[in-house]
C-alpha cells in the first residue's frame, strides 16, 4: 500500500484512523499479546462509521436508540477500546487502554459484555457477533413496530473477518437475516485473505458476496481504506430494505512491516517496526500518545450525538406515563408485577385439576398466561414448534410483513437461534427463548455459554429430555447433557417434575437478571405430583421434600423431572413394606446449592440411605449422595450408564432399570 | 404429481423405486412412528443411484472401495434400510424392516453405524452427514494418490435435506469440499421445500445452487422423479473435477394425501390413505410385501458389484505381500507393532533430559516421531496449526495439488473438522487427528458426541486447556469442558502432566479400537514429572502414584495436567512439615474408573486427607475425592469457581488460589 498517497488524499480522515492503529500498536506491545493486525486494517472502515453515520452518545451508553456496533472480530478488541476511548466513553480513560489484557482490567483480550459500559456484545469466540447481530436487529425491528419510529430507529453495525464467515453459525444468521429481510443490519466484512494458518485460499474459496446475495443480502465492495467509498457504501446500504453486506478489501496490519501477513494478524511487538509504523504514518509519537488534534477531533465526534439523543428523550417524554413506564420496564428487564399473581393462579389450577401432561405441554400451558402479559417475549424453535410447545396464541409471527409478531421460525439453526437470543437479550427490551430437542444442545453450546458468561437472562426450552424421547434414538436422547448444562456455570437448569413445578421454573427465568436458564422438559406425559397447592415457589430452593417419609426414615430418594413420579410410586412400594421413604423433589441444583447449609442438611439429612433417579448419566450426582459432612451416607444410583437406544419410551425405561420396581430394589439392597 | 404418468413413462423403474415407498410405509405405519415423506420423495433418485452407479456388494459391506453411499437426512432411515433389505444385506432381512424403531432392532430411527454392515455412519443429527462425507472423500483423495486408482477409486455419495442445508456445519463442509476440489464427491439434494414447521420459505429464502457455486461446486438442477434426468446428472457429476451437487426437486411423500405438507414429513400412519396411496403407485400389495418381479429387478442389481468386487480382489492380490499386508493393517485399524517401542523411546529420551515444555508441544514432539511409522493418521487444525503444534514434517498438505499431503488446513471450522475426522475413520484406513482450543469443543460438540456413539477411534488435540491460556480471557478458557468430555459416555479425556504422560496417552489413542479421545494439552510450560523412565505406559491405568508419602502418609493429592506439577511442588512443602503426602496424577478417568476396584483402593486408600487440584470447575471430582466405600474422607478442591479472566497466566493461578500454597494450606486446614 501507498500509505503516503493515502495519508495526502484524506489528511483528516487519516489523522483520526492513525489514533486508533497507534494506540493498538502501543496496547499490544505493551501487553506482549494481542491482535494488532484487525484494527490497523479496519480502521478507516471505523472511522467513516463512527465519524458520519453511528447515532450513539458515550455520555449515555444505555441509550436505548442508539445504533449498535458489534465487533464480531472480537480479537481486534483493540479497534473497540480506541474508539470508545476516542469518542469519550467514561469507562474507558487511558489507563484502560494502557492496561490492556492485565488482572482486572476493563480491557480484556477479548471484548467481555459487562466490563465497560459500551461494549455491547461479549465476542472472541467467531462468529457469534455476527449472529448475535441477528438478534439486535430482530429485537429492532419488532420494537420499531411497536413502539413506532419515534422511538426506535437504530440500526446493527457488524465487522466480521474471515474467520467469522467460516465458522457455520455465520451461515445461520447469514440465512435467517437474508429471509427475515433485516434492513437495519450492516455488516462489513474485513476482507484481507489473511487468517491464522496464512492465507484465505489455504482453507476457503468461496465467494462471499455470491454467497451473501445467494440468501438475500444487498451486498457492495469497496476499498476498505478509501473514507469516500466506505460513507457512499454505509449510505447506500442504509437505504436498501434488505441486509447490507460490505465487503471491504483491506489490509491486514496496514502499514507495518508484517501487513498482509499471518504475523500481522497477532502480536506486533517489535519495537523498531513499531517506530517505522508510526513513521510511516506521520505520528511519530510516544507510547500511547496520540495528537491533539486528532483527540479534538475524535471528541467532536463523541459529542456529536448528544443532540439526537436529547431529541429522543423529548420524544419519549412525550409519551404517555404508562407507556414510559412500560418501556422503561421492559428495557430494566423486570417482569410485569402480575406475573407472579398469574403463576400462582395457573399453579392452583393444576394442583386442583392434576392433568397428566407432558412437560413440554406444561411449558405451553405457562407460556399461555405469560405471553399476553409479557410483550416483551420474543419465542422461538429451531424447526420443532410442535414438539416444543414454544408458539402460543396471539404471539404472531415475526415475518417481513409482519413486524409485530414475536414467534420466530429459527429454521434448523439451533447455534444461530442461541446466539440471536443472546443478542436480543443485550438489544434491551426483550426476554428470548427458544426451543430444540435437548439433544441439540449441543449444537448451540457455543452460544449457550456466552449467555452464561455475559449473564444474559435467556431460556432454553429443551424438550425431549431423556429416553423418554423413545424411537428416534440415541442421537436424539440426551444423556450426558443434563451434566454438562449443570457444569456450566452461571446457568440454571431446571428439570420440573409436573405442570406446577414447570410454571415455577418459568416465573424464575422470567424474572432472572443475570443467569440463563434451560427448562428441560419431557416429551412423555407425567402426573402432577404437585398436587396440594403453594403460594410458595417451591422451585426456587432448588430442593425440597416433596413426601415425607411415613414412620422411621430410612430412605431418601432424589430425582428430577420425569423420575420424580417414579419416585413416588417406589416410596409407595416401600412404605407397603414398612420402609419409611423420604422424595425430595431436585428440580434446579444450582439454586440448591445457594441455598444455606442448613437448609440442605434438613431436606438431605444423614443417616437414610440415598437413591438418586435420573434417566440420565451420573456424573455430578455424587455431590448429593454423599451429604453434606460428617458420615458418608450408603448411597445408589438408577439411571443411564451409557448411550440410549431406539424403541418406544416405556421399553426403553424398563430395559434400563428405571423404574419404581428397580428404584424399591435398590434401597432394599442398600438397608441389607 | 401425476402419479400415473409417472407409472407409465418408466414402468420397470417405478416398481423398484415403488418397493422403496410401499416398504417405508408399512414400517412406519407399524411402528406407529417414523418419517414416511423422505424415503418416498427420494426413492427415485436413489433408485437409478443403486441401479446405475453405485459400486457396492451386498455380500461384502466392508470391501474398502465400495462407493460409499451417506444418508444425510438421517430421519429417512427407510429409505437406507429398504435399499440394504432389497439388494441383500445379510443383516437387514425382512425381519428387521418389520422390527423397525423396536427395542433390540438393527433398524434403529436413526441409521446408527454398527447396528448392521452396510450403514456407513450414523446420521439423524441434522448436518453430519454432509460434513462427514467430506472426511470420506478426502480419505479417499490421499489412499487414491498413495495406492493408485487400481486399488482405490471410488465416490462418495450423499443425500442431504433443507434441514442439514441450514445447519451451520454444511456451510462448513461445502466450502472445504470446494476449496479442495473434492471431484468424488456428489450431494443429492432433497430439494422438496418442506420442514417440520412448514414450507421452507418460512425459515429460509437461500439459492441454494448459487451458495454451493460460491464455494466452487459443480449445480446441476433437475427433476428428481425422471429417472433419466437423474442417471444424466449422475453421469455429468461423476466426470466434472469438482465436488457436485445435484438439486433434485422432489415431493415429500410423493402420491400420498399428505403429499407436499409438513404433515408428509413425519408418520404417515392412516391406513386407508396407506392403501390409497399403494393403488396410486399400482402395487395394491398387503403389509411388507414386494412385487416378485420388483424383488428380483432389486437383486440383480444387488449382485451387479460381485464383479467389480473380484476383480478388484485380483487386482489387490497382485500387490506385494507387504503392500497387501500394510493396506489390511490400516483398514484393521491397528497400529504398527514397532510403535509401542517408538513411544518407549521417546520416553526414555525425555526422563532422561527433563525437559521443561507445554504438553502441546509434548504432543508434537509424540506426533513427529509417530507420523513417519503410521502413514494412515490425517492431522489437521481449525486454523490454529502453530498453537496447536498438530503439523509435523514431512507430513505434507492436503491440496488440490498435493493429494498424498496428511495435513488439512480445516479452516475456522471446529465442527465441520470434527465431523470430517469421523468420516474418515468410518472410511477406514485413516486415522484422524484434529486440534483447536480445548474451549471451541463446545463449537465441535455435535460430531464430537457422535464420534462417542458411533464409537470411531478420532482424536481431539485440544489446546491451551484452562486459564493457562493466559490473556485472551474467559472465553478462550476452558473451565467446564474437561467435565462436559468426562460426561459423555465412551470418551476418553486425557490430561497428561507432561511429555512423558503426553506419548502415552497417545500410544493408547492411536491403538484405541471403539473410542474416541480427547487431549487437553497446556499452553504454558511444564516441567517433566516422569523423570523415572518405565516402560510400562502408566497412563493405560488412569491414575497411578506418583510420588508416594514419606513417613506417615497423612495426604493424598489428586490432580491432573498442569497442575501435577503443583501437587508435586505441594507435597514438597508438606512434607516439609513433616506431613506425608501422596501424590497421584490422574490423566484419564475413564480408564481409572475401569481398573479392578482392589487398584483403586491402593492409588487412593481410605484414611488420608483428599485434596484435588484441577484448573476447572469441581463437577465430578466428588466421585474420587470421597473414596471407594466405606468412611468419607475429609477433602477438599483447589480449582476454578466459575469462569477465568483475561491476563497473563501466572497471575491468573495465583489470583484463582490454584497454587502450591493454597493447596499446602488446604491440606493444612483439613488435618486441623
Amino acid at each position: 500500500m501507498d500509505i503516503a498517497a493515502l495519508r495526502t488524499a484524506h489528511p483528516d480522515h487519516w489523522m483520526k484512523a492513525t489514533a486508533i492503529r497507534t494506540l493498538t500498536l502501543d496496547a499490544v506491545a505493551a501487553a506482549n499479546s494481542g491482535h494488532s493486525g484487525m484494527p490497523m486494517g479496519m480502521a478507516d472502515v471505523a472511522t467513516v462509521l463512527f465519524e458520519k453515520h453511528l447515532k450513539f452518545d458515550p455520555k449515555a451508553p444505555e441509550w436505548p436508540d442508539r445504533d449498535r456496533f458489534i465487533l464480531s472480530a472480537g480479537h481486534g478488541s483493540m479497534l473497540l477500546y480506541s474508539l470508545m476511548y476516542l469518542t469519550g466513553y467514561e469507562d474507558m480513560p487511558l489507563e484502560q487502554i494502557k492496561d490492556f489484557r492485565q488482572w482486572g482490567a476493563r480491557t480484556a483480550g477479548h471484548p467481555e459484555f459487562g466490563h465497560a459500559r459500551g461494549i455491547e456484545t461479549t465476542t472472541g469466540p467467531l462468529g457469534q457477533g455476527i449472529a448475535n447481530s441477528v438478534g439486535f436487529a430482530i429485537a429492532e425491528e419488532i420494537q420499531r413496530a411497536t413502539w413506532g419510529k419515534k422511538i426506535v430507529d437504530h440500526r446493527t453495525y457488524v465487522m466480521a473477518g474471515d474467520g467469522c464467515l467460516m465458522e457455520g453459525v455465520s451461515q445461520e444468521a447469514i440465512a435467517l437475516a437474508g429471509m427475515q429481510k433485516l434492513s437495519h443490519l450492516i455488516v462489513f466484512w474485513d476482507n484481507n485473505n489473511i487468517t491464522i494458518d496464512g492465507t484465505v485460499d489455504i482453507a476457503d474459496i468461496t465467494n462471499q458476496p455470491m454467497r451473501f446475495e445467494a440468501s438475500g443480502w444487498h451486498v457492495q465492495s469497496i476499498d476498505g481504506h478509501d473514507p469516500e467509498a466506505i460513507d457512499a457504501a454505509i449510505t447506500a446500504a442504509k437505504n436498501d430494505p434488505r441486509p447490507s453486506m460490505i465487503a471491504c478489501k483491506t489490509h491486514i496490519a496496514l502499514g507495518h512491516a508484517a501487513q498482509d501477513t499471518s504475523k500481522g494478524h497477532g502480536a506486533l511487538t517489535n519495537a523498531d517496526q513499531l517506530k517505522a509504523a508510526k513513521e510511516a504514518y506521520g505520528a511519530p509519537m510516544g507510547d500511547f500518545e496520540v495528537a491533539a488534534d486528532a483527540l479534538k477531533q475524535w471528541a467532536e465526534i463523541g459529542a456529536r450525538g448528544a443532540k439526537a439523543h436529547k431529541e429522543w428523550h423529548d420524544r419519549f417524554n412525550a409519551l404517555s406515563a404508562n407507556k414510559q413506564a412500560e418501556f422503561k420496564r421492559i428495557y430494566a428487564g423486570e417482569a410485569p408485577k402480575r406475573l407472579s399473581a398469574t403463576i400462582r393462579a395457573l399453579k392452583k389450577q393444576i394442583s386442583e385439576g392434576a392433568p397428566s401432561v407432558a412437560t413440554r405441554k406444561s411449558s405451553e400451558m405457562t407460556l399461555e398466561v405469560i405471553n399476553p402479559i409479557m410483550q416483551e417475549t420474543i419465542g422461538g424453535s429451531a424447526d420443532l414448534t410442535g414438539s416444543n410447545n414454544t408458539l402460543t396464541k396471539d404471539m404472531g409471527t415475526f415475518h417481513p410483513d409482519t413486524r409485530k409478531g414475536r414467534y420466530i421460525y429459527y429454521g434448523v439453526r439451533e447455534h444461530g437461534m442461541a446466539a440471536a437470543m443472546n443478542g436480543m437479550a443485550l438489544h434491551g427490551g426483550a426476554r428470548a427463548y427458544g426451543g430444540t430437542f435437548m439433544c441439540f444442545t449441543d449444537y448451540a453450546r457455543g452460544a449457550m455459554r456466552l449467555s452464561a458468561l455475559m449473564g444474559v437472562p435467556t431460556t432454553y426450552v429443551m424438550t425431549h429430555d431423556s429416553i423418554g424421547l423413545g424411537e428416534d434414538g440415541p442421537t436424539h436422547q440426551p444423556v450426558e447433557h443434563l451434566a454438562m448444562l449443570r457444569a456450566t456455570p452461571n446457568m440454571n437448569v431446571f428439570r420440573p417434575a409436573d405442570t406446577v413445578e414447570t410454571a415455577e421454573a418459568w416465573e424464575i427465568a422470567l424474572t432472572s437478571q443475570k443467569t440463563p436458564s434451560v427448562l428441560a422438559l419431557t416429551r412423555q406425559n407425567l402426573p402432577t405430583v404437585r398436587t396440594e397447592h403453594k403460594n410458595k415457589n417451591m422451585v426456587a430452593q432448588g430442593a425440597y421434600v416433596l413426601a415425607d417419609a411415613e414412620g422411621k426414615r430410612q430412605a431418601i430418594l432424589l430425582a428430577t423431572g420425569s423420575e420424580v413420579s417414579i419416585a413416588m410410586e417406589a416410596r409407595d412400594l416401600l412404605q407397603a413394606e414398612g420402609i419409611g421413604t423420604r422424595v425430595v423433589s431436585m428440580p434446579c441444583w444450582e439454586l440448591f446449592e445457594e441455598q444455606e447449609e442448613s437448609y440442605r442438611k434438613r431436606v438431605l439429612p444423614g443417616g437414610p440411605v440415598r437413591v438418586a433417579i435420573e434417566a440420565g448419566i451420573r456424573f455430578g450426582w455424587d455431590r448429593w449422595l454423599f451429604g453434606e459432612r460428617g458420615k458418608r451416607e450408603k448411597s445408589g444410583f438408577v439411571g443411564m450408564h451409557g448411550f440410549g437406544a431406539s424403541a418406544p419410551a416405556e421399553r426403553l425405561f424398563k430395559e434400563f432399570g428405571i423404574t419404581a420396581e428397580d428404584t424399591a430394589a435398590k434401597v432394599k439392597s442398600l438397608l441389607k
